[in-house]
């Protein structure tokens, strides 16, 4: 299939954004970012004094870069070839080595739809570790390594205004961010099993992302068809538009037709890890018939999906036969997928899961790709009445056996996390992850806060997933307004995201996170200033922000105007702010510091009849 | 003039729902309520099991009930003027006692836009206390007191299933509230000062509602014009739009003309308690000159309003001119209207606010009306990095100070907060309030956990006030998606408000308000028994949750599927745990028992392998 994606894909940068890339330490590691160029300040004596380009964390990737053309047909540029070849662990195989995705490279029908660039999969040798986990064990620095010490960094250090990088203390609960994160650093945490890169050796063209509670808080965005069907290029789309507006990785959940063959479109015009839940494929491989599901026929999958490049694998293997029945008295049961295919499997079979009994060998092939691990919450609550429930906690602590189990392989390893809680039970939640998982990175969906919001459960669940955040979770699963209703739009994705953009940085800001405020302070500056385009443009959502301003002062002017439209020129306060700071720093700066002797004076009387020394 | 409102006034009941009145000690106790009828559920057995109609608060008035005939040229029924009349400490004056009053009356361009049927004001006699602090604190149990009583139990009580009433325990910092709300505990609340039941004398529509930490988290929605100029009819319509959608009270923030004349019509049609900030108006009858601002002319204003029934007034009187020099490092100043006029006035005339230096007069014009005082954070941060600063905790000490001289006056008083906090700040903000002003309630405006949301800050800030709603603070400010950017459509007035009644309830469930569970346990069984319609009813917002859905499956039979659309049959979760429920109920039953047996034996071995005892 050739596909003609112009009218479809979003390529478009954000206004005043330019695409820059920092080289590291080899010319090939060219780490992407966006630079948001402002206006000039307009100072009291009509000069005007420049503001520095804000630099900030993109995960858009060559979509929002004019200088590149995309060819859908083509996919990404290769990025990491050179990077996976020279550590010499690895070899290309003859042939796809699932007898699935054998069968469907050779299917006359599928022609039609199948990316045709694909290269021959890669595999790590016999008796080979190709993981980051490992090499970071092993003491070495990867180039993903480095790629992600200077992405998160963000070039805060090349910023000149001092005050701008002012930032409250945080409140960490045991997070340890340091200053400037070093290539040295990321190893460290990802060799303490603290930190996933989720990097697929068959996934060239990732630019790599590092998912840990030492890091910026990631959101992962879920895209996929299932009843209706949508076409190659609408999926690819929805993975542009999701990194567009800041999903950090992208979960592929298709369960209708083609979906082999739609993954791979997907991948390879992925700058974002991919993951996935491979026993939704499974199911489709045997009609939805439960009962027929096997170990060997989820190990093709896996394989299948592995060696397309998928960079991380959601598997439920936490929720085992015996935890079924705690289930039985809960209001809403079990609301994962996974965990209900699998619940269901183990009671018509009588047997133990085979993704708990299995676990060793889904290491084995995880190692061989560098697949990650996103260990399911088969039972996580689907009401705020399930909550911190027996089911919940037990599943919860065979995913703290089973993660041993996985850093024994050395496979990189996150969990997954909950669903419906209530606030003063989310704490609970991490501490409990935290203590079982010994701290491998928590990603969790939401949580969402109450049960009465549908059409609104992206904000009800934004404000769990903050605090979560806070708490120390790595990774923000996004929730869409349709989330309980239906399938969500485009207009409900970038809804989505934006609001876990929202929860992920008042995490950073509240751990305290170096840097984290600097975004902040520059748009705050911009607002008191009244430079109406770059309180815009410095926004998550500048087009958002635009629009709705233009809806009350539509005039170009008035973008410029000293004032605002909820309060008009006789009220605005930030105004009159202004004015009273001229007061202060021009007329009445005796009267000033009058009033704050008087001030102090009075605030020590108090004081000392409080009982108070001075 | 004369209304035809038929097109404007949002008046239809919501699905399924029905507006019932319970009646109290005495016939003229009316409290409305919203009564949800639910499908039955479908048994295993093809036979039908009814669920109980679900009460819900109603903030909505006479407009959601079509037994009453809404003409807005008369204004609501008169609920309150018995109840006041007979206490027997009032008069009715002759004349509308402010001069802009008496002008404004007289004045016959007006005649066209004046409400007609307005009654003369009602004032305490000489020598009297007419507020429910007053009242309260004499022992006597008002009407107002009763009603609210009754209002917050919700109809508990008359729950039949006791599965739907189970709950989490709640995590309330210091907050105490009762399984049942007597009118007893009413009053020593109002008497102690921790909570308030804002009621203007001369508001005789108003059904009351009490705002407090230890009864349900209420959130105000602002209403207002400013630029632009619309009808009385619009205004009235924003006001009916805002208490439909769940807005337990309403600032009337306008500037623009006629804003004495709207007001009225806003009050005459107003069940909930209405709030202004009176410097506003005082300002605009000075044609905006701050410098010209007199305590004389802001005096005349709180009558004006306070004979209008204006319920509470918010007033920057903890602003002092010692404190306007701290801020002048801020980052963004002073941002709150009301602070930065008065700054302004104390700079100009070098004096102390006069809010301040007449706060004791202010309290007597307050108690002849019962109007309550919400006391205005003026220098609340208008940034991240502005949050709990020298300023801001300067002027809350001062709302302290002058929380107890109104309550010397036995005016009933709440506070105001911030703004724009940091997650981990919030907490520090509650506990100060608490503290300095001995509980009295806070009404905070979100707080905004960052400032890098332009178009979104209704989702940022709602996870601030979740926060705080849950650390104790008594009633949420909503912002809307506008915030920053320009004035709210009515889509924008829905989306904030129920954004704001998610945070709000979140808060209720966190700290364990009893009951508050109960219609997320329904909408939760509703969801899991796919009761389609029941899900939509008992959600905060009907018609969106249904419109979503629709937009997925838009057949009226899909609302009784036994799936969803995001999973289609096979893949539903919920289907499948029901399956799961089934075998363990009918089949599987002595397996499960093994499997629960097997699972202990492991979990008592893996205890006893960590040193525990059984």
């Amino acid at each position: 299939m050739s596909v003609n994606h112009q009218d479809i894909i979003s390529t478009q940068p954000f206004p005043k954004s330019k695409k820059i890339y920092i080289t590291g330490s080899r010319p090939d590691i060219k780490v992407p970012m966006r630079e948001i160029s402002l206006s000039d300040t307009l100072l009291e004596n009509g000069q005007n004094k420049p503001n520095q380009a804000v630099i900030v964390y993109d995960t858009s990737g060559a979509y929002t870069d004019p200088e590149i053309t995309i060819n859908i047909n083509n996919g990404l540029k290769d990025i990491r070839s050179a990077w996976i070849k020279e550590r010499n662990d690895t070899e290309i195989l003859a042939n796809v080595t699932s007898k699935y995705g054998q069968a469907r490279q050779t299917n006359p029908e599928l022609n039609a739809i199948r990316f045709k660039q694909h290269a021959l999969p890669r595999r790590a040798k016999t008796g080979k570790n190709v993981t980051q986990l490992h090499y970071a064990r092993q003491g070495i620095i990867t180039p993903e390594m480095e790629f992600v010490a200077i992405r998160e960094n963000q070039r805060l250090k090349d910023v000149t205004d001092s005050q701008l990088l002012a930032q409250h203390p945080g409140k960490s609960f045991g997070a340890n961010i340091p200053k400037e994160i070093t290539s040295e650093f990321v190893r460290e945490e990802i060799a303490r099993g603290r930190a996933i890169i989720p990097a697929n050796i068959n996934h060239l063209e990732l630019e790599p992302v590092i998912i840990g509670r030492n890091f910026l808080v990631k959101i992962n965005a879920n895209i996929g068809n299932s009843a209706t069907t949508s076409s190659i290029e609408e999926e690819i789309e929805k993975m542009v538009w999701s990194i567009r507006w800041g999903g950090d990785t992208v979960m592929d959940l298709s369960t209708g037709n083609h979906i082999h063959e739609t993954r791979e479109w997907i991948l390879r015009n992925s700058p974002v890890p991919i993951g996935t839940v491979p026993i939704y494929q499974a199911l489709e491989k045997v009609e939805g018939k439960i009962e027929e599901l096997t170990w060997e026929l989820f190990r093709d999958t896996l394989i299948e999906q592995a060696e397309q490049g998928v960079d991380y694998f959601t598997i439920h293997a936490g929720m085992r036969l015996a935890h079924v029945p705690l289930t039985a008295k809960r209001l809403t049961g079990i609301v994962s997928r996974g965990g209900s295919i699998m619940a269901k499997w183990c009671l018509i079979h009588h047997q133990e899961s085979f993704l708990y009994s299995h676990f060793e060998e889904t290491c084995e092939i995880m190692q061989a790709y560098d697949v990650s691990f996103s260990l399911g919450d088969g039972l996580r609550p689907g009401s705020i009445a399930d909550a911190n429930d027996a089911a919940q906690f037990a599943e919860l602590e065979t995913l703290g056996e089973l993660t041993k189990i996985a850093w024994q392989h050395d496979v990189q390893t996150m969990i997954e996390g909950p669903g419906h809680v209530p606030m003063h039970l989310i704490k609970e939640n991490m501490e409990k992850q935290l203590t079982e998982c010994d701290e491998a990175p928590f990603y969790t969906l939401g949580p969402l806060i109450n049960d009465i919001s549908p059409g609104y459960d992206h904000i009800a669940s934004s404000i769990g997933a903050a605090m979560i955040g806070w708490y120390g979770c790595a990774m923000l699963c996004y929730v869409t307004p349709k989330e309980h209703l239906g399938l969500p739009d485009k207009h409900d994705v970038r809804e989505g995201i934006i609001t876990y953009k929202i929860a992920a940085h008042a995490a950073d800001l509240a751990k305290g996170h170096p840097g984290s405020q600097y975004r902040d302070n520059a748009i705050s500056k911009a607002r008191f200033e009244f430079r109406w385009e770059d309180q815009f443009n410095l926004g998550l959502d500048p087009i958002r922000a635009q629009e709705f301003h233009d809806k009350s002062l539509p005039k170009e002017s008035a973008k410029i105007a000293h004032f605002c439209s909820m309060c008009g020129p006789h009220f605005c306060a930030m105004k009159i702010t202004q004015d009273v700071r001229n007061y202060a720093e021009n007329k009445g700066i005796e009267d000033v510091d009058l009033a704050i002797e008087q001030g102090l004076k009075e605030k020590a009387s108090q004081f000392k009849q409080q009982g108070g020394k001075i």
